[in-house]
């Protein structure tokens, strides 16, 4: 089979390098090019010494030089309100992907509201594809724009989707998240700063982070019903991982053995999702550096508690990314993500 | 005025040593003896380097040597059901304050039945007084025996307090707590490995750590309802504190102000504790070190978010033990203890 | 005693607020004001959240507002650069610690070569004393101005001039210097972004620190011969701190216990040097968050081996100018300087 | 080709779980089995639940069931003394890497001396080949028997060899190592846990680490000098990583860029080493999971400054290994190693 080409349009960002991770080690893809408008030159062995002996890219800028060569499909690893306005530069026979939260809303006005832009592309909301490949395995599998969800909404859609598709649960669910530090982007600022984040831990944007009506929006869809999410995501202090505790009320009596059965059924055969056993829990420590989602769970009378676990940087971004990739060209999803992780 | 005469019984562990980095100095106490039977006979400064210079205290064996010298207040910083044994070893003119669970609960068959202990000492629990001075300030200046509380329960009692005893709120609570190492003890295992812990997060004890009767039983006595706490604990991959995230159902409408009105129609004059302005969020970092229990809170729309912030071994048990020696001597209950931080 | 009224100039970073959390304690001083160009006119309780409740100081901007109250002494806590501007704003009877490199060179060339400024003061120079209160005690008892020294040399100098002194040790020196991320600043900069550093450890400005040719000067001056100083300095990931691994070649034999006698000798009397017994090595944990510097030491042959640990925000800035203070106003330098540490 | 099949005696530490995550991708190799003593019937799922859906192994007792099935080569990753007693469950035409010190000593009264244990195997100390495949290729390619060589030795004798071999140093050699805290292993001890590590950093081991002697009688071969290393190890707060900071004296006058040449002459055709241009120095983040080394320099006047980093339990140990392997089959040494590192 021939590699697919691809491009990543914002590579100097985490998301960015950690595409090119991944795809840099997929056998059946070639990384074409990668862009970056503010390192655009310099080489990727100057810019991330970690590709020194490896890999001989450079930036290029797509302001300046325009698309360098035609590719398969474009990643695109750019900041929320820039995205949109590059989905042009592609002609209809190149497929995209784009990272940013630009074509994730169905409602445009929702979208305006909570990222505080006008859409330049509103059309293609309507043909973007929420790209979870775990539930929107089809859809994806024809897209030619996938939005790929956010890193906090993917570590709860996963889990939940299965108990509000079968009526199990109720309409208020309570997301209390923790995200390490990438997920603010490798641009310094205050917060992220070693010295005010190193042995601290605080909640953020509480009761009006962004991906709260992501996510309302989302399981609203899936479940036919108004679904209402409390979400308090807090600051941990380490690189990588998305730990969420999700509690939700039983709508009727279910055993834990039940619920371990449907979520078997749901997610037997997908294979980045490890359903563990009632009373077994995640740790960031088993799917950091991974593609996996983790989930446990637990019954406390008509309290259901559900912890998933992801790394933000891949199954909460890039590693998503590829697997949507792997559907749109009809590959195995398993092929060329990462399953092994550092341990210690 | 005359100093106070101190003993601590188990002072090698954490809260033993954090009792002695608050008692030696405070300026109305002295600290009489230490006792360690795992380090009896070596001195403090060979076990803790930080005490070189500073001061010259010997570890002793109450069990060999019995009581050395009579002090007028003796803390137990001993392990859960050890610590009851000690009891009989002090007459009734020694004032005792026991940082373990011994002594509570009201409900002794709770006890038995959480810690799987028989206990040596079911008179005393009647006279036992919960030591959260915010709470329980007049019944602590009497109290001849403290039973201090768990870290989690401070972190969580003290901000729902208000809450339940004005009848705002169901009585289901969910609390999704978060705590740094120092709270599993200083004896080496697998779960305090660096490498185990470092870069990671879990959740654990999930919907079976012994802190939730604890905090049941408590708030229902308080409030003279029955309580009942879902409750999540989380391993931060830090050394000290818990940030705790409250989820209440408000039964009726009230305003953000109204709720921060109430805050400080009860806190107000309570030194150690601060509440935030609505919006305004505790992290780790402004307490840890010091006594305080910083405060915040949401409402969205009848969900309302609590989040409090303590050191655990610090206003979660040796400072929060030294607040109620305070107020047993009749001394301001700020006297002597830690505001300072270390920042950053 | 009337208290000495103390102004902090450039309290907004992290030696001004380290100057903050030793002098609002200290029980011979008031801090009658405060001063920052960036945040001036906010309050100290809104910018750093630890201080509610505790202190109502404002930072004022002195380049508006002029010098507001008198003060006995004023400490800038300032860049390098700026500092010495501010000199002239106050009066000869004002004595003046300065916590930047301005005055802490005799030979004004080395000091424009090394930081690339022409000197405002350079008649301070000769004026200016060194402000190692080990060393130059007498000095600084007498002095108006007063240069704190660089934290990597105050954590070479101490330990080493014993050595030196008594023509010990030969005149290359190598020191292997690893520092916490303190040491770079407030400002949030990439080299201090937390991904960039939690995990990882490095090697910074290698042969080019400026601390080397301070070092050198000093080192030189004191012992009357050229010394030539190795000198590598490496980012740790923690918050404070900084232990230096010092190594020397002997010039006869000597035994360890000779060295030993031969510190207790120097620093007995100095409360804030503890010599380790040899083979006994110093930790950053036992001295992080006080004014000591730890010493240890072993001879491999003719091989010295020197470890000093300090904090580097105390004994390597703020703590020690505080002792500084203390000495220039004839208190004992022991007084309102933290010796207690946080453990674990 | 047929897969090389293989088995690793002493798979639950962390060198025997790092030789399993390289060995399991390791495109020409087949895992037949994996022991441990204490885990023996356990699975690897449940010992480590990275991987669940992965691998489905489990750890046999090979005390207990002998060697279950014939394998080409065998990894021994037990602790030194045990190591050597296993030798001889292995048929000549099984070949054996030894991650133990139990072979890497010419001299059998050294390492009886340092390890304090009889050698049961002293005939094969002069079989075994001492495992660098940078310096040993020839005879690495031809042994029966590798001894897998010590983590910090890996980080100094790399760097050192072409300096040594061309006579453009002194004999003295100091060398200042940092290591991360897995170097200690998996039992849990004081000394790693978590709350005794987390922020501090401490010199272990000083003049006495067993690594010194083996990089004594190692370089002296190498060299045909008496080589005399001062060693001083540290234990940095992180997982993984040595960085290694070796100051050399230049016996001539050489230029950085002669230095560079020298590195590029030994070392361009070994791909795991990564030489940079002088001034530029490695970053563990930049190896850490991977097997490369990656060298700095600088000169200073006659001193010459080298560092080096390395992952201590891959190139510092289990990629190492395979590395060796993969020249004992005659596969190119790249092949099956890791060379991605997570970012950030």
């Amino acid at each position: 089979m021939e590699r697919i080409k691809v491009g990543i349009a914002g590579g100097s960002g985490y998301t960015g390098l950690e595409l090119l991770r991944i795809l840099h080690s997929h056998p059946l893809v070639e990384v074409i090019w990668i862009s970056s408008e503010s390192f655009a030159e310099k080489s990727l062995e100057e810019y991330c010494p970690a590709w020194v002996k490896r890999a001989s890219l450079e930036f290029l800028s797509l302001s300046k030089q325009g698309v360098p060569s035609p590719v398969d499909v474009v990643f695109l690893a750019l900041p929320h309100g820039e995205s949109m306005s590059y989905l042009k530069l592609f002609g209809p026979e190149v497929k995209v992907i784009d990272l940013s939260a630009d074509f994730r809303f169905k409602n445009r006005e929702i979208y305006e509201k909570v990222y505080g832009i006008t859409h330049l592309e509103p059309l293609a909301l309507g043909e973007a594809v929420y790209g979870i490949p775990e539930i929107y395995r089809k859809e994806i599998a024809q897209a030619r724009l996938v939005a790929n969800p956010g890193c906090y909404p993917t570590s709860v859609i996963i889990p939940v989707y299965p108990l509000l598709k079968e009526g199990l649960v109720e309409e208020d669910i309570i997301v209390d998240s923790k995200s390490g530090v990438s997920g603010a982007g490798k641009k310094p600022q205050e917060s992220t700063h070693f010295c005010e984040v190193y042995g601290s831990f605080k909640a953020y944007g509480v009761g009006k982070h962004r991906h709260q009506p992501e996510m309302e929006e989302n399981l609203s869809e899936l479940s036919g019903r108004r679904i209402r999410v409390t979400f308090v995501p807090h600051l941990l202090p380490v690189k990588r991982g998305i730990l969420s505790t999700i509690y939700l009320k039983l709508r009727k009596e279910v055993s834990e053995q039940a619920i371990f059965e449907l979520f078997k059924a749901y997610y037997q055969d997908r294979f980045w999702v490890r359903v563990f056993p009632p009373g077994s829990f995640p740790e960031l420590k088993w799917v950091v550096g991974s593609n996996f989602i983790d989930i446990g769970f637990l019954k406390v009378d008509k309290q259901l508690i559900l912890i998933s676990a992801i790394d933000n940087l891949t199954k909460g971004a890039s590693g998503q990314a590829v697997q949507n990739m792997n559907l749109m060209f009809g590959i195995d999803e398993r092929i060329g993500l990462p399953e092994n992780i550092l341990y210690p």
